[in-house]
């Protein structure tokens, strides 16, 4: 028992120095032995718990997606509620994705699905998740949606959450609320007008 | 004249031999020796051009924005001459963004741009090009689009773009053909909701 909390510890000790230091300097930049000295741990103690370097790339990725998921079934909830319009439902998902954080971290982890078909396919199951609670809230503004119609709506409704998560890249003047609550409407308007 | 033209053919072939190496192993992974020999050319011929990797990629992201800007000035004058409708025109600017080249490439470009101000800089002229044109097509949409709404316009439109340009990430089910045509309506519906 003692022996499974340290190694969870170690663990989560590993995850949130890898986070760090793969965010400010490239998960390439970073050697086994740099996290190990950060994460307070032995190399040899990152190989027993993670394979490599993929492994923990997966592991973030995994953490990220699960955290993401989880908030959109708490949106859900609340949509199915009636707490929150379709609009707000929207707003609330931008208010989650605007801004995100280790942004470098994450064009890495793409970068890298492009090279690696180990981090492609964690990449791939991500957006599997994504897509299921996109179509979800795309129906629930247009229920007529269907077909190719939904997939063109599920595509688009994607694109617009991954590029306003990266928008600090094109230095935007609006803030991240006037953002939100600006685009939910217009995105809930393209949702209802395919059909 | 015969040694500007060499001068320029040495730079032509050191950025074709930059967008390979940089985009199949990352620049941070690709020496200025190997560089050097893919483009047939000495190190300090590089060095002669260019100053650093990362004068070399404000080449590439440059060249890619000219080439950009240069189809969106196309398109424009089509919108304009009455040769394409506001849906058709949106449609052919996702045809030219929908499943981009070198995207691994562009992933290390944009990771970088968060580690290096030089390169965020780039980044940043580049997305300001862009803004420009999209704020046009915008307005050609929506003509009553203005101050919040058409920053929030102009934001939804470039993150649409950027995330089907993208979509290959997420593994979508429709061709660029169909979603292009049935994502251009919803964004000129979008637009037409902002006001």
């Amino acid at each position: 028992m003692v022996a499974v909390q340290h190694e969870k510890t170690g663990k989560v000790r590993i995850l949130e120095a890898a986070r760090t230091l793969f965010d400010s300097h490239g998960f390439h930049q970073t050697s086994m032995a740099e996290l190990a000295t950060a994460a307070q741990v032995s190399v040899g103690q990152i190989y027993r718990l993670f394979k490599g370097k993929e492994d923990i790339i997966e592991a973030l990725v995994t953490d990220d997606a699960d955290q993401w998921c989880g908030e959109m079934a708490e949106i859900r909830v609340k949509l199915d509620s009636g707490a929150l319009t379709i609009e707000r439902t929207f707003e609330e998902l931008l208010l989650h994705t605007i801004d995100e954080k280790d942004e470098a971290l994450s064009f890495d982890i793409l970068a890298e699905s492009f090279r690696n078909p180990a981090v492609s396919d964690t990449i791939g199951a991500m957006c599997e998740r994504f897509r299921a609670f996109i179509r979800y809230f795309a129906c629930a503004a247009n229920p007529r949606l269907s077909g190719e119609t939904l997939d063109a709506a599920e595509d688009m409704t994607l694109a617009c959450l991954f590029g306003l998560g990266h928008r600090s890249l094109s230095r935007p003047i609006l803030d991240a609320a006037s953002t939100a609550r600006l685009t939910a409407r217009m995105i809930v308007a393209a949702l209802r007008a395919g059909h």
